[in-house]
């Protein structure tokens, strides 16, 4: 299965790709690379997790400028103690050393197995390798990747081109993740490339597109230990207000497609679920109930066996934490009204379960009621449905 | 499988019963009544889901007497709006004219299938029939413990005996439940009976009970709207304090010896998880850290797959939103230390592996480190592993 795009737009001032290290036995693209020609602004959001991968530590504190993103698969380094931060740094400096900047200015990412020290050898020597092999095409994108996948089963890769005042722009993202997948950062990797000059004042814009997607996709509902989301940008000393809105709303869809990929992709998934909760609370308890009823097994099983169950998505809702009446609920599965105001609606459940069968993407609407009518707010998630293959999947993966 | 005590302790003071009324197809026991001889002082604990069935309200507004506890199996009576609640109060109102009470002292337990109407003339009839063959031994404790079924593979029934300064008491429990378990009440029903005279003012300790053990497991996390606890018991005047710390000691073991039974039965499950979570954090944080790993599909079907793969369990605590220093952190799975002190511990993980696949029972110990050392507190937690079956049951019940 693959998902790649016809068309690739790629941001000029970026060179990337990746070589075979050694560190994955099956001799896949392991270890990837991206440079920026400039020093680049950085823009980052990291895992929430308490337990951090010492990569998670390392970036963050560095975040600001930039000039590399150095990517291995395979091993997470996060569980390591000491080692495992020495090991991050003397990646960074290996690199800094080839590119002729700072250490400081090189990003790292690692994901895999948790707990077990990165193999330095196989990882120093796949640095040096990689250099050379950088380049600016297609291909290279496709490299860059399939080097920082795991068990995922296809590369995920968006871009986009816009038109501003001031020229054409790209921005391009790629991204890794497809188990251990919970909100606020998951085994997820995501890095992006733009020619556009963004100012360092847009972080905050940039945390709310990456809030709105990578924060907003399940699996398994597992904050991982080493998710992060990296976007190089060109310094500007000032940018036109106009466009950096039109940059983030491409930026806002970039995240989001790309976000999308990774529960399409998650493991065992037969179905990609778009949630859209409806009401007038908080987007925050909007997405409290949209997140409650992604991470629910049962509303995940019903979805896998083509099943209106209602009962379980509603009921979900319920134990949300977040406060609603029951008697003003209503509930879409793929469009068809199944419970309103409370009540069981009549339907004809087997042209439901056979349109939940007939499509990859399953869509449950669910309007929740409230004691106040204020406006009207609608918050979307994305999870995958709950198959034997994800139950597979985990049972024997490692020992 | 079976795991009915050899002995039950039955309260003096108590009649019950199941009859099949047909709304269970296979034509099971789905019918059952729990009647006092005199009123009796009631105490319960219901679910916390803003979506409920009309059974909890009608309960919740009545506890604090009571005289009679009828259970329908096969339908919750949930999400069925306002003809739901009045088949509720037709229910109570049936047992009551039958037993000569007030339809205000007998409460309603529906559990099964959510958003389907009771067939009200198979349960009127139902309760016509029960009535008669209401008894007081070991087989009619079996029938009332196999009609409140619905998913159950096995019956749970747990009963002792104390014997107290002013006599021989006794607390017998059924109780049911196996998929849609989260914490905080689950599709979980549970009554108990005791003939020890319990004032009105213990239902505190009787919340305490219920803490540390029904809600203190899961399966699959998704709370029900269906779940309660209900307590009958003689109505004292006075009784002496040490005597009730006694009686509510007996009662702790009862409800925890209740619970677990359910996760054992966990729909699918091959292991019952132990999880004890030990900190100087409050025990509500503990718990918040014991539950996030108990509701991690990574750590479940890890067991299920005998993989000692701690990186999950350690990662899933990381992002229960405690904070905590994973420097002071270990782990122990079966006995066995495999991470301490934010490091890996070389171990042989063929041996845990085959612990693990050698037991039905699974202990997880978690050590969490803070920065401040105050006086060590522990919580225990309980849930099952995620296996294949999980996934056939519910990807397969109903349409």
């Amino acid at each position: 299965m693959s998902k790649l795009p016809e068309t690739f737009y790629i941001p000029s001032g970026f060179s990337f790709g990746a070589v075979s290290s050694g560190v994955k036995v099956s001799g896949k693209l392991d270890l990837a690379l991206v440079v920026c020609d400039q020093p680049a602004y950085s823009f980052g959001a990291f895992t929430q997790n308490v337990v951090r991968a010492s990569s998670v530590d390392w970036n963050q504190q560095r975040i600001g400028t930039g000039r590399a993103v150095v990517i291995n698969s395979g091993n997470a380094n996060a569980c390591t103690g000491r080692k495992g931060e020495q090991d991050t740094e003397t990646m960074a400096q290996r690199v800094a050393q080839q590119i002729g900047c700072s250490a400081d200015d090189v990003f790292v990412m690692s994901t895999g197995i948790i707990g077990e020290h990165l193999p330095m050898n196989k990882i120093e020597s796949g640095i040096e390798q990689v250099l050379p092999v950088l380049g600016r095409d297609e291909l290279h994108v496709k490299d860059l990747a399939a080097g920082i996948l795991t068990t995922d089963t296809f590369p995920k890769v968006v871009s986009k081109e816009f038109q501003s005042e001031s020229g054409r722009y790209r921005i391009l993202g790629v991204a890794k993740g497809a188990g251990m997948i919970g909100p606020n950062m998951a085994t997820m990797l995501c890095v992006l490339m733009t020619d556009f000059p963004v100012g360092p004042a847009a972080q905050a814009r940039f945390i709310n597109a990456v809030e709105k997607s990578f924060n907003s996709i399940s699996v398994d509902g597992h904050t991982s230990t080493s998710d992060q989301v990296i976007l190089l940008a060109p310094q500007a000393d000032s940018q036109s207000e106009s466009q950096t809105i039109q940059f983030f709303e491409v930026l806002d869809q970039v995240c989001q497609d790309l976000a999308k990929l990774i529960p399409s992709d998650g493991e065992g998934a037969q179905h990609l679920i778009t949630i859209d909760v409806k009401g007038d609370q908080s987007e925050a308890e909007l997405k409290k109930v949209a997140k409650t009823i992604a991470d629910s097994p049962l509303v995940k099983t019903a979805v896998f066996g083509a099943d209106p169950n209602w009962g379980r998505i509603v009921s979900a809702a319920g134990y949300s934490g977040v406060p609603f009446n029951p008697e003003q609920t209503s509930l879409w599965v793929n469009g068809e009204l199944l419970f309103q105001n409370g009540t069981p609606v009549k339907f004809d459940a087997g042209k439901v379960s056979q349109s939940i069968r007939d499509h990859f993407d399953c869509s449950i609407v669910l309007e929740i009621g409230s004691s106040d009518h204020g406006e009207q707010n609608s918050y979307r998630y994305w999870t995958s449905d709950l198959t034997y293959d994800y139950i597979k999947i985990n049972a024997e993966y490692h020992t």
